[in-house]
């Protein structure tokens, strides 16, 4: 059945490469690709289904060094490369052999991502909406945002030439206004909670022509976490890994990690050997590990404190599938504390030179606490990944790191400060 | 002639690949590979000389994706990519039609060194220090910094397992403590100016075995710049441009910038077609540009003022270096104010999506003011290097940019911001 037609604010049928219809992940009913996030019949949240065509480790390879490597995997035309974008992924997979040894683990793999071009995940994302939006008949790029897709949003839109439309809570910090409105476009200060601009968010694009990334293009936005796993995977010389620890905000990308391996491994791509899903949140939000911990299918909504801000989504949309994902294969969820997160990411740094941003520390910490408590086998390929750069959340650490001394300029002075 | 010979603090004769000899930029004098920077015979400063062996394109391409695909080129052994290290380099090289398009430029492509691990090209050179130094015999890695060759140091000698020493002003701001103390390591802060923490480096190199990536080990380091040359070369498919612009600190990256293409055109790895460097400075600390004004060959040491802190060295090493190469290439060097900084930086933002350090809004102003002069074609190809990450000079532009309006939380309030 091809149930596309003319959808979206446009008039041509989008061309979504692969993708032939959204599918409700609750009820299962189908609906023609478009600008949908809730499934028609049970308002359940919708999918992208697809038809693979023949994909070739040779083909991927063959591709550029980006995420549009596995462009015939994702809701995008086959001609996205010729597109105007910040071609995002093909970051870094990083053996950490010294933070293996510390924390007594055999092969210990860390996925970057802080070397994408706003240097978070988000630009994955954002790029996958972008081109959708695009092929919908979009030509504004919108989001309510505190951080990290505020930054991706602002610059993917500037890179393609369109407009874009950022909401931020009004008394966010200066140093995150910057970062966001070096890019141009509309910036609109909002007087709310994050609350009042999500409602906000959904009003306007109830209201407007505008592709809002995480709203109304929802399910082509979520798909871009997919090249995470494919990534992974192929950096590990097309093989799945053993164990991964993802972090949970939304719980999309755990989602998403999850269904590419299982894509991969359908696909002949690679031997479809199990492998185990862990989630990791911070104790200050925590409701999916909470969850996970009393055996319920229900996520209790939060009101997050923590310092891992990029994560404190009190009420994850995903939060019953990562819980789905981590109970079929044997995996978990875990939470820690502020100060376990803060002695993370010193840890990263001290180990591999990697500066983690909040969510990268409460990867880490989880992983260890994970270990600790041996639901983490330490002999067996692990993956964390690092979604974001640590020069984006100073203040979380800037408590607990520092100069070892302070000395005059002097050879004497010096000396007196070498440890002995 | 052989002038290898047991060398640096360790006993073992170095593997430093293609490098066979140092050689002094003045008088010609040749001496052995080893941590000297200064002629033996007039203290000139001494530069890496190379028997190539045969290098080809697809040699180069078949390599990682990173820096060590020109291992061939550099002062660092063939194994250098079984070793741990920070893996820098194969940034992205963006066309940026935008930009060139609100220029009235045909063709322009910036080489975004943002992308590098610590977001920029200082990575570069100390990974080649790095490596360098422990053929040398090295244990540590030091250096004197106030900014990216801080994060960049910490970062590889965490990566590398070795202990590394950084030496930083002690009113050093508290972000920029925090991106370096993050890797670990010894962190000093001197009570004294920059010169002063500077003369303490070079007396600490001569009383400890430590490698000083900028001081003992400089031309090594220095090397490591030729990699955005080659970069540039290989990404615009096996071809120089005709004209590039590159920001001038100590002048380094430019005459490496230039000597990577005229290996490459010995090689045969490129037509060797004449190209024009440019180098580009901030009014506030322009030295090197004032020379090429006055037509003198002598550099003026100033004392620098200016918001381009990654570009003030008042008396730059290899400043007539730079005027040699801008003058027999048929280029010359610019230099800009902070303000004329600031709008290249927002230029760059809102037409590419690319969030350039003070130095990236140098190099664009420059080009900006070179076009309007009409010292630049804008009908050749030409390529720009933004060398560092706008997330780490935010200060920079934060009295520039901000939010469109701010909005109550709702849709009248809303549609009242928008532009009619």
């Amino acid at each position: 059945m091809d149930t596309r037609e003319t959808s979206g604010p446009g008039t041509v049928a989008p061309d979504l490469g692969p993708a032939t219809a959204l599918r409700c992940r609750e009820c299962g009913a189908r609906c023609a690709l478009g600008p949908r996030f809730a499934c028609p019949e049970c308002f359940g949240p919708l999918e992208v289904d697809y038809t693979f065509t023949k994909v070739t480790r040779a083909s991927i390879e063959a591709g550029p060094s980006n995420i549009w490597r596995y462009r015939q995997l994702l809701p995008v035309p086959d001609g996205v490369t010729a597109t105007r974008n910040t071609e995002p992924g093909w970051t870094r997979l990083v053996r950490a052999d010294n933070l293996a040894r510390e924390l007594g683990m055999r092969e210990l793999w860390i996925k970057d991502d802080s070397g994408n071009p706003t240097h978070s995940f988000k630009d994955r994302v954002v790029a996958v909406a972008l081109a959708a939006a695009r092929e919908l008949g979009f030509t504004v790029l919108a989001c309510p945002s505190t951080g990290n897709l505020a930054n991706a949003v602002a610059a993917a839109a500037a890179r393609a030439g369109i407009r874009s439309v950022v909401l931020i809570p009004a008394d966010l910090e200066q140093p995150k206004i910057v970062c966001t409105a070096v890019y141009g476009g509309l910036l609109l200060a909002v007087r709310g909670t994050y609350d009042d601009i999500n409602r906000l968010a959904t009003e306007i694009a109830d209201d407007e022509d505008w592709a809002f990334v995480n709203v109304n293009v929802r399910p082509y936005y979520a798909e871009g976490s997919k090249t995470l796993g494919y990534e992974i995977a192929e950096q590990l010389g097309w093989q799945l890994p053993e164990q991964v620890v993802v972090p949970v905000a939304s719980g999309s990308q755990l989602t998403k990690v999850d269904k590419a391996f299982g894509e991969l491994g359908d696909l002949g791509l690679v031997d479809p050997r199990p492998y185990r899903v862990f989630g990791a949140q911070a104790t200050g939000c925590a409701p999916v590990a909470t969850a996970f911990k009393d055996g319920r299918d229900a996520i209790r909504p939060v009101r997050p404190a923590t310092i891992a801000k990029s994560l404190a989504i009190g009420n994850p949309a995903d939060g019953p599938y990562v819980l789905d994902v981590c109970r079929r294969t044997g995996g978990g969820v875990e939470d820690v504390s502020d100060d376990e997160i803060r002695d993370a990411i010193t840890l990263l740094g001290r180990t591999e030179g990697i500066f983690a941003e909040t969510a990268g520390g409460v990867t880490l910490a989880s992983l260890r606490k994970l270990l600790d408590e041996g639901r983490l086998d330490p002999a067996a390929r692990t993956v964390i990944i690092n979604s974001g750069d640590g020069l984006k959340t100073l203040d979380a650490v800037s408590s607990v790191v520092g100069p070892t001394a302070e000395i005059p300029a002097t050879l004497e002075g010096f000396r007196s400060a070498l440890p002995s």
